[in-house]
C-alpha cells in the first residue's frame, strides 16, 4: 500500500480510504488506480479488515477547552459521541497548526476515525481528499464538510433587537484575524442592516492580537457620545464594553444598551452574563457529530450547514 | 489469562498487569500465582508484546468540562499530557458511575494506559487493584494515588484573611454530598480556626443535591444581621451570596466581605470573579499527569499529593 501511496504521490491513508470506499477525487482516483494497476498491488484482505475496523474515537480540536464557549461546545460533542458508543480525543491546539496536524495524522494511523475543528490556523494543507473532517465556523474549501450559526443573521438579528429597543446611535465593537472566518460576518451583516435603515453607524474593528482592548473601547466611546446601543461581535468583547461604560459612569441599560453574542454561560446551571444572540451550540454538536461518523463510515452526507440563532434578553438591554 | 484469572477469582488486566510487572496486593498476587501453577500457565511472549505496547492515551473522567474550574484543569491536563506525547480521551460522567466504568474498561482492553478522575460516584468497586487509576479530590483507599488542594488550609487562611480584613463576625456558607469528599474539609477548618479564636460564629451547610440555594442564603442571612465576612465553600456559592446580598441592598466589601474558593475564572485571560483562596489547578495537574503515567509505566510513585493554596485578592474583600 506503501509502494502504491508513493507511485501516485498521495498519503497511505488516501489508497487505504480509497481501497475501502470512500469517494476521493478525480484525479487522486486515476493516479491511485493506474498506480495499483502498475504494481499488480491486490489489497491484503487481513489489511482491510484491521482497517476497516472502527477505532470508535473522534478528535476534537479547540483553540483552548478553557473558554466557556468551547467547553459547552466539547460538553455536547462528547455527549454525542457518547450515546454512538464513541471516545473523545481532545487537542488544545492553541493556535499551533503542527499540533492540530498531529491529530490529523491519527486518522491515518488508524487510531482515530474522524476529526472536529473549531481552527483558525493555517492547516488546510493538511487536510488529504477524503479525510473525515468537520470544521467549525470557518469554510476551508465546498469539499471540506463545516457546520456554523447562521453568522449574517447574528447581524441582522443584532439590529433588529436594538432598533425594537429604540436605539437610535448604533455600534459595532469587534476584532478581526487575517484567516478569515465566519464569525466577521456579524458586523458585515450588522453594519449593512443599520446603514439601510439610514440610522447613525460607529463601529470599531480592530485586527488581533488586539493590544489594549479597553482603552481602545473607551477612547472610541468617548469620541463617539452619542451611542446609545452597542453589538460586540462576542459576549466577551460585550463584557469588556461594559467594564469601560461603567467606568464612564454610563448606565446600562438606560443610558446604553449592550448585546453580545455566543450565548456563553460559565456552565449550564449558571445564567447568561449579558443580554446576547445565542449560538446553537447543542444543535452545531450534533450536526457535527453526525456528520463526521456519517464521513468516517463512507456515507454520503451534507456538506455545510448552517444553523439559526436566537435572541436571549438578560440585563443589559430594554 | 482468561482461566487464570477465573481461577484466582481477578480480572484479566490484573493477570497481565501482574505479568507486565505492576505491583499487586499480596494477596492478589499469591492467589495469581497459584492459579498460573495450578494451570501451567506461560505467558505468551506475544501476547505480553502486545500488552506493553502502550497507547499513550490516557483518560479524564470529570462531571463536566463545561464549569470553569474542570475546564482549567482539562487544559492543564491536556497540556502536560501532551508534553509526554499522550492523547486525552475526555469523559463527562454527569455523575453516572456507569459510563466512568467504561473509561476504567478501557484500560483491561488496552485502549488507554491509566484514568485521572474528579468523580463523585460509587465508583470504588470498579477500581481493580493495580489499575494506574488518580483521584482528584477524592480519597477512596490509601492504596489509590491520589492529589488534592490543602483543603484544612483553604480554611484555616480563609480565616485568616477575613480575621485580618477585620471581621468579627464570620459565617459559613456551603453545601455537602453524601459521599465524603475533601472540599468538606474547608468548613470545618474554617469553623475549627473560628470557635478557637472566641469569634462569634454562624453556618449554612446545605445537603446536595440543593434546592432554592438562594432562598436558604437570604433566610440565613437575616437571621443573622451582624455577619460582616462570609467564606463560601467554592466561587460559585460566594457568587449566590453576592447575589443575594445585593438583593438585600448590603455594599460587599464595606458592610459585608465575600471570600470564595477555588480560583475560576471564565478562561486564561479574564479576571477571577470574587476575592478567593486559590487551588493550585496546574499544579494538581502536572502531579497528577505525572503520577498516572508512572503507574501505568509499573513505577513508583507517591501515592499522595496535598498541593498548597493561596489567597487572590479581588472586588468583595477589603
Amino acid at each position: 500500500m506503501k509502494d502504491v501511496a508513493n507511485l501516485a504521490g498521495v498519503g497511505v491513508g488516501t489508497v487505504s480510504r480509497m481501497i475501502n470506499g470512500t469517494k476521493v477525487k478525480d484525479e487522486t482516483f486515476q493516479k491511485v488506480t493506474q498506480a495499483i494497476q502498475e504494481l499488480d498491488f491486490i489489497p491484503d484482505e487481513t489489511a482491510r479488515g484491521l482497517k476497516r475496523s472502527m477505532t470508535h474515537t473522534v478528535a476534537l480540536i479547540l483553540p483552548t477547552i478553557w473558554h466557556p464557549f468551547f467547553s459547552e461546545f466539547a460538553y455536547y460533542v462528547e455527549k454525542f459521541l457518547s450515546q454512538h458508543n464513541y471516545k473523545l480525543y481532545l487537542c488544545n491546539s492553541d493556535g499551533q497548526s503542527e499540533k492540530e496536524a498531529e491529530y490529523v495524522k491519527l486518522v491515518d494511523q488508524n487510531r482515530c476515525d474522524g476529526i472536529i475543528a473549531i481552527t483558525y490556523t493555517d492547516i488546510e494543507h493538511y487536510i488529504s481528499d477524503g479525510l473525515p473532517f468537520v470544521s467549525i465556523d470557518r469554510l476551508f474549501t465546498h469539499d471540506v464538510a463545516y457546520v456554523a450559526s447562521d453568522n449574517k443573521k447574528i447581524g441582522q438579528l443584532a439590529y433588529q433587537v436594538l432598533k425594537e429597543s429604540s436605539v437610535s446611535h448604533f455600534a459595532y465593537v469587534g476584532s478581526h484575524n487575517r484567516v478569515k472566518n465566519r464569525t466577521m460576518e456579524r458586523g458585515e451583516s450588522f453594519e449593512a442592516a443599520v446603514l439601510k435603515s439610514s440610522a447613525l453607524f460607529s463601529k470599531l474593528d480592530m485586527l488581533e492580537p488586539v493590544v489594549d482592548n479597553k482603552t481602545q473601547i473607551k477612547a472610541f466611546l468617548l469620541e463617539n457620545p452619542s451611542i446609545d446601543g452597542i453589538f460586540a461581535i462576542n459576549d466577551y468583547e460585550a463584557l469588556d464594553v461594559l467594564a469601560v461604560l461603567t467606568e464612564l459612569g454610563r448606565k446600562v441599560p438606560e443610558d446604553v444598551q449592550v448585546l453580545g453574542c455566543d450565548g456563553i454561560k460559565m456552565s449550564a446551571e449558571r445564567e447568561y452574563v449579558v443580554s446576547t444572540i445565542k449560538q446553537p451550540t447543542e444543535a452545531m454538536a450534533k450536526s457535527a457529530v453526525d456528520m463526521v461518523l456519517a464521513l468516517a463510515a463512507g456515507e454520503e452526507t451534507v456538506k455545510e450547514q448552517l444553523l439559526d440563532v436566537s435572541y436571549i434578553k438578560y440585563q443589559t438591554t430594554k
